[in-house]
């Protein structure tokens, strides 16, 4: 088994966070630092991401997230939140992007932009929005699987009501909306009822088919 | 920086794969089970992963994804097909098998039951469709944070026809739907327009936001 699944193992939906445990800086860095690597479809990265260690905003959240107590126990509480929609704009911005860092400009690369531009503005704005929240997922997954290798615990969470969030954060006016949220900090040394169950998932028969 | 991190900066969109070159049986082993090891909302993992490596289907499969080279260049073929409802039986699937792994029923456990079949039945066929693609899209980031980790390469795939690889793979018959592929295998030493540009991200100031 690799270090990495051996981490994949040891990770659990963390219930009880130690309150008094906060991630090192340095530590929560590198989990940052994998979301903003993640790979997106285009390149566009069509979400960003909230690092919230404010009490206030915290607890106003968790009033809006089934009053879970991750979300004001952890050390951090990261909430990712997808473009409401893949504008024009933001196209040409992530392509403006490509060319400024790369130091040119490509015909191919200049194309592929103008039939990202044709699809987007097709596809409408509630489509868009769901294809930027699939995004988010990738990010989501590399977030959990860095927690998991710096061995900083994480909870998964779409239990909370999104439009409220979208309030406390001020996402509208940022053309953002949030999708999924992710406590990150250290388990409880004891309370949390998880910690010792199996982690339960389909066999490899049930969930992998090789077509050979 | 992490090992996981430098494997992150390593990684890139691969265009043009070495055909000659497989990935270890026990190496794809690694990779494969870091997706099933994936969290998923509720546990229910609402999808499932296809490997393909016979010739003739990639074939197929490359007609109808913008005959893009990877799908028959690549060693294996990831094919991530979203559950197409979360019907009641799905439900009732992971959480008996989680009775089953764990031992025994708990109270709060099946009142979590029957709170998500409320869920289901009231979200509709195509919400919970696009609830399960994005729980995908975990598993897609867990593929490809893996695969760097492998030092394989990989290339995350939106652009192909579904419903024309839902056939290829007789999906429909499973009640799933293909969201997203993922190529396998390891960059040719030559011919990638890809490999040598810089790896271009929004930076840290327009990506992250802090609320302390």
């Amino acid at each position: 088994m690799s270090v990495l699944n051996e981490r994949l193992e040891w990770r659990y939906a963390t219930k009880k966070f130690d309150a008094t445990k906060s991630v090192p800086a340095e530590t929560l860095e590198r989990i940052l630092e994998a979301v903003r690597l993640t790979p997106t479809s285009s390149g566009l990265q069509p979400f960003e991401l909230f690092v919230v260690s404010n009490a206030d905003i915290r607890a106003k959240i968790r009033a809006v997230a089934w009053d879970q107590a991750q979300v004001t126990d952890c050390s951090h509480l990261l909430v990712f939140a997808a473009w409401d929609d893949i504008t024009a704009d933001r196209i040409h911005m992530m392509f403006d992007l490509t060319n400024d860092v790369r130091g040119f400009k490509n015909e191919g690369w200049e194309s592929y932009r103008q039939m990202l531009l044709g699809i987007a503005a097709d596809r409408g704005t509630e489509a868009n929005y769901q294809a930027a929240a699939r995004q988010a997922y990738i990010g989501l997954g590399a977030a959990l699987i860095a927690a998991a290798f710096e061995e900083v615990d994480a909870t998964p969470m779409e239990g909370f009501d999104p439009a409220a969030v979208d309030d406390i954060l001020d996402l509208k006016s940022k053309n953002l909306r949030s999708v999924v949220m992710l406590p990150l900090g250290y388990r409880a040394a004891e309370g949390d009822w998880l910690v010792n169950l199996k982690k339960v998932r389909r066999g490899r028969d049930s969930f992998l088919t090789e077509i050979n």
